[in-house]
């Protein structure tokens, strides 16, 4: 009776608030079925039966529906018996749809079935929507989740929501992977690139998968996605505390999920981005806060985010980075000159190796020869031992006497310089090698064994620091420093121990740089020799790369590429042509890496660096990246705008394009045009005699 | 009181034989615990307590030991209640090894033990080791497998024979991976590339792994492998009648086996590659010869197998192949250029589809303007059908009429001529989809929902092209066919409905052509469109590609680049400067694939490869590959040699560099010597205006 009381007092609730909207909206009214929230902006309607929702964004007019495959509301994830199922949530015996307010909705699903029907007892997950007064927000929380006997390791949820549908619906996913990537969720007109691969992977498994966030690999460095039509966005923001990982769903049919069953997936092709809570990750609200953006695109969400990052205290501006420290200046249009003595793999590599004097020829040729106005030299193989031990300088290759040389020299240009830092590793082929520094578990297993570059116990690394950075400070006269490795990751973990490297670190007051870098260290550091895009073969094959981390933290952090993939290197980012427009189009600045036998062979590109790529990043360097457009139907030209009042736009592919406004852009060209209204044009040209 | 007997009669015989040998070898004589064949260039020592055994190269004086890790003879997997264990054959309960006349060795395994030292009861192997009588070659032979209760899969024999100490043997190991690879044994002095990359995995998973033979992704494309050092090789040739996969260890310290423990693993890192067998594969001989060749390479491996593949029946020379059918003499020097239309993916794609018009302009233009000497055009995109519906030519894109004109052009420049055929996909996207011509199981489910171009009945494909194929050659007067796919694999089944296919298109006496392609298949296809090194992460890293399948097959199938990865495109297999030069010094063809709309964009680079690539290929096309050398510290200098006399040598890398002999071969150049002696010199140039 009580039950029914109130579904009737909740029915009557929600005829009265839908009426309101129900001439404008045309929507069937069935109000025993659903319960409705709605604002302004938007309208948020739960299904009683499968407690999925669908919200209406009203500017646009467009309905982001709940999952079109089978309308879960989510699914969750159990081992049973060593085997792993996924229940669909909406299938609870009970589900119960309870307004609280006029902007919050209860959602409780108790005891969801297994795949044969059996129900998995003792279950019950409650969940709430909840409204803003006057924003196009809405947060989205899993409150508890009652395990009963089960073994359940996931939620995802809401499941499907927010989903494009292919090749009607032409937007694309947003995805923070690395620098960024969005997914179109249409095929035609064509996409640009490897078009049969990209059409291919739309049925088969590597259109889906999960991606975790802020690791080294794959993972996403800030917490949030979208999806866009050509009208309206959505983007997912998560909760501070909170660690999802993200599933992705692009233009996949649904195929993976029937191939054991030996039938064809009944399912259209849909994009879509999940949550994926760990259920038993404690200490964290599985929050996931929706705002919707009317006219959206990747742009959109991620200035969204970028408000977020800044109450979160990630950002911090170069602008007062520099005026603690006036050497970050030196930063802008540098060109990030990585020499290789073989080191820190191996310490006086032969073939690999500098002398101190070679280095000192290196930069004086840089200086002198190639006229690079702005450069930072970064010196792997400086020391006499292996890592972590950075300390002494090699008397070998000439001691503190000629590095200091080296180092003076830089200065008298304007460069910076850094020798190669690294705490977080011990190597097996060091001849002092020992696990004694190892990160280790409760009953004292290495951890870390797998993996050489992380194996030392975070908490260990500000020791290892502080026993010879402040030596070489003092006695090379450092202006910056580059500390490898221990900052590519934010481990899902207590990081008081980074944090304290990266705080020792911070108080040196040098040019700070770190490889790859996470948002958490931004405040730390001035800039990030990584966010590259490594040869994942998944997202890359059909995607294009867009510069979202740059959107949000531009002016807070400086990017280069990563030593794994500099821009002298061909790989699947791009030769050193398509590298270079993307630097100018993202507002990066160039890394070119090399062994000292190789120097020769560098200076064409460095040359070409200094005169294309350091303008742009010298002018843009302190501004916002404020766009950043797709202009032809391959996604080949694109074009960026900063605060400078700078614009770019490139060509990235081989074929001459002409944009909508009349710009003809060449052949792996570009056309910038500088704050100052002056215009400089030019393209890569391969040529052969 | 028998066995005592026999062992002692065993020891007499061993005593005798290594007598004659013991003065010169100076191995230390303990023949109750060994037993030993040999002739007169190899000496196989088989020890009588774990069963494993070395191999004595005798004129190199070269050891090849058995496992150095721990010392078994082979590695049996097993699944116990879900769990998959590796069984240590070697910690049998009974080993017993028997001498059976001179040159033959037996060796059982009785009952291994698990980790935990539970005995595996039931399980008897039965090994051989042969020894030629006189040549340096010894065969392997799995005799038979007793499985008692247990559920045995695999099994890894001999393991880890015939390594490499990394950095100690300065050697490789050899893997026909697609097109061949290399992977040196030693890391210093530099391997060029990416250095930090290479020496990292050596610690990491991905230097391990499993391959298997003949597929379109990661697979070997011949069923061979070997290691050699600097003073000697052997090279492991599987039985054709068997189907193991090949488990790769490159310089790895086998840190895999330790991380679950959470400790450091003992061991030196070692290059090996084991032959695994599946248990369950009946009607195959589980054989591998082995054959050792002093001061062998890469090379003399691939001629090793090049004689077994002449037995076996692969090998029919281009030679014959043009006489029979003189339009193959048109492949010569060819450009291989794909016009892609958006089809098969979609019929008249918008964007993308090209009217047979355009494409009579494209060949005009290939001809008049570029001056291009030889092509072969592949127009994918002139059918009103989704495949495998290969009919009828479109009408709206200009019907046959407009489409002969095109196939007229081609004729008179002298150039060939394919539309592309499917017969092995039925596509979702199709508005006439289903799932009729599915290949199904024994159950009746659908067997590759997860692979749409490989989804169709093998035996229902020759059915297909018998369809409509000849009514195309009677329209356009076709003297050539490109049909996709079918051939891209050899499928470890009945393969018959594959060979119908291919007899038929070759029974058409057509200039033939597939995509990939493998060596089952050289006999009925004139060229490859394939072999390609695919964005395969693992292998590619740490290792330099060779022309394995090119040794072996070079004046045996005309090998173009992969529709996947045209010469065009920039990938991790190079830009068109590095694959270019690939092409070369491989002896391959250029692939131009591209929309209509991207034409404008490939003219500089068809150019460039009639004038540098076409001439070579020209030169060499019927000619054998007899050579292959790496000539610089970093391998980006290579040189090969042709049985036409022409001899190549390139610089992949951005710096100039001199050979030994005195050749300055500069960044991205290249020297060509022709047979008439003549020398053609050039290098590709980035510029920028």
């Amino acid at each position: 009776m009580m039950k029914r009381n109130e579904t009737f007092m909740r029915s009557m609730m929600v005829l009265l608030l839908t009426l309101g909207s129900f001439l404008t909206q045309a929507l069937p009214l069935d109000d025993a079925k659903q319960t409705v929230i709605e604002n302004k902006q938007i309208k948020v309607t739960v299904n009683n039966k499968t407690g999925s929702f669908t919200v209406l964004e009203k500017e646009s007019n467009h309905l982001w529906k709940d999952d079109p495959w089978i309308q879960t509301a989510g699914l969750l994830t159990i081992k049973n018996k060593g085997k792993i199922e996924n229940l669909n949530i909406s299938s609870s015996k009970k589900i119960e749809v309870k307004k609280e307010g006029n902007n919050k909705v209860a959602i409780s699903f108790n005891n969801p079935s297994f795949d044969d029907g059996k129900v998995a007892e003792g279950i019950i997950i409650q969940t709430e929507l909840r409204l803003a007064d006057t924003d196009a927000s809405l947060e989205v929380e899993v409150v508890s989740i009652e395990k009963g006997e089960h073994n359940i390791t996931e939620l995802r949820y809401p499941a499907r929501a927010f989903s494009l549908e292919t090749d009607v619906d032409k937007g694309a996913a947003v995805i923070p992977q690395k620098q960024g990537v969005i997914c179109p969720s249409y095929i035609s007109p064509m996409n640009g690139g490897s078009f049969c691969m990209w059409d291919d992977a739309t049925y088969y498994k590597k259109t889906s998968g999960k991606l975790p966030l802020f690791n080294n690999g794959i993972g996403l460095t800030m917490p949030w996605w979208g999806t866009h039509t050509e009208k309206t966005a959505v983007i997912g923001i998560v909760d501070v505390s909170a660690r999802p990982d993200m599933f992705f769903n692009i233009n996949n049919n649904g195929q993976y999920l029937f191939n054991s069953k030996g039938v064809m997936s009944p399912y259209k092709r849909i994009a879509f981005l999940d949550p994926v809570w760990k259920v038993n990750r404690e200490n964290e609200r599985k929050l996931i806060r929706y705002e919707f953006i009317p006219k959206g695109t990747h742009v959109d969400m991620a200035k969204a985010y970028r408000k977020q990052a800044i109450k979160d205290g990630y950002f911090v501006s170069l602008k007062e980075k520099a005026e603690r420290d006036p050497n970050v200046n030196k930063l802008q249009g540098a060109i990030y000159m990585g020499v290789y003595g073989g080191y820190p793999h191996y310490v006086e590599m032969p073939g690999m190796a500098f002398t101190f004097k070679e280095l000192q020829d290196i930069i004086l040729t840089t200086h002198d020869e190639l006229g690079v106005d702005n450069a930072f030299f970064h010196a792997w193989g400086v020391f006499s031992n292996f890592v972590p031990n950075c300390w002494p300088i090699n008397e070998n290759l000439g001691g503190v006497k000629e590095l200091k040389k080296a180092v003076d020299l830089t200065k008298k240009y304007g460069y910076l310089y850094s020798s190669y830092h690294a705490y977080s590793a011990t190597l097996e082929n060091d001849p002092e090698f020992n696990t004694d520094l190892f990160a280790r578990d409760n009953e004292g297993k290495l951890k870390n064994t797998g993996s050489r570059w992380a194996n030392i116990d975070q908490n260990k690394q500000l020791g290892l620091a502080r026993k010879s950075l402040h030596k070489e400070i003092a006695a090379l006269g450092l202006e910056a420093d580059i500390t490898d490795i221990s900052f590519a990751t934010f481990p899902d973990e207590d990081n008081t121990g980074l944090f304290n490297l990266a705080k020792y670190i911070d108080s040196l007051n040098l040019v700070n740089g770190t490889e790859h870098g996470q948002q958490q260290f931004i405040p730390f550091f001035d800039m990030f020799e990584g966010l590259t895009y490594l040869p994942n073969p998944n997202l890359v094959q059909f995607s294009h790369r867009a510069p979202l981390f740059n959107l949000v933290y531009h002016d807070a952090i400086a990017i280069f590429g990563k030593i794994q993939d500099p821009d002298n290197q061909i790989s699947i980012n791009g030769d050193f042509r398509v590298k270079s427009l993307r630097n100018i189009l993202f507002g990066m600045g160039t890394t070119i890496f090399f062994s000292p036998y190789e120097f020769e062979g560098m200076k064409e590109m460095i040359q070409i660096a200094n005169q294309v790529v350091s303008p742009v990043n010298r002018e843009t360097f302190f501004a916002e990246l404020t766009n950043h457009e797709y202009l032809s139907d391959d996604f080949k030209v694109q074009r960026s705008q900063f605060s400078s009042g700078t614009e770019v736009i490139v060509n990235m592919g081989p074929v001459k394009q002409t944009t909508k406004s009349g710009d003809v852009i060449p052949a792996y060209g570009y056309k910038v045009t500088f704050s100052d209204g002056k215009v400089s044009e030019g393209s890569f040209k391969l040529t052969f005699n």
